[in-house]
């Protein structure tokens, strides 16, 4: 199981653009890929700009795949547009 | 449902005891808390010393009640012994 987190800080005035943005997206990959268990965006409470995103994807293969996929080709050409600065991303290996 | 994200930079050469520690207290959670329904801690790739800790909650009684579980209250008493800063946490709703 791999694990990865992602910190994201958008544009002033930009939360609800990038939220129904991110719902769509999230949609896509809960609907497509089975191999990603859990792929979550929250809201962090203390800071109005800052979102957080959990993910766990199954083995390596469901990580490879998810990278390869059409709507991941299309949220880097996209998802620029609402950062207000690069996002911060971990990735490593799920313990136990 | 509830997001955590929780950030550990442990003191070096400690990563086997913690990951062991962690294992318990994972199973625990999973075992016990249904309300609870991603707790995973994972290994982050580039650095030896750090791990992050990914969690969701059903709802805010899952939440609170985790908080006030037995194993929470003992966990706050003997994690302090792996860290070697306080833990990074960030806390908000899910998105969708």
């Amino acid at each position: 199981m791999i694990g990865i987190y992602a910190h994201f800080t958008i544009q002033p005035g930009k939360q609800t653009e990038f939220e129904a943005f991110m719902t769509e997206f999230m949609t896509k990959v809960k609907a497509t890929e089975p191999g990603v268990t859990v792929y979550q965006l929250c809201k962090n409470a203390k800071a109005e700009d800052e979102y957080f995103m959990l993910e766990l994807y199954a083995d390596q293969a469901a990580f490879d795949a998810h990278g390869k996929t059409e709507h991941m080709a299309a949220l880097g050409g996209t998802i620029g547009e609402f950062l207000a600065q690069p996002p911060k991303i971990l990735r490593g290996p799920a313990v136990f």
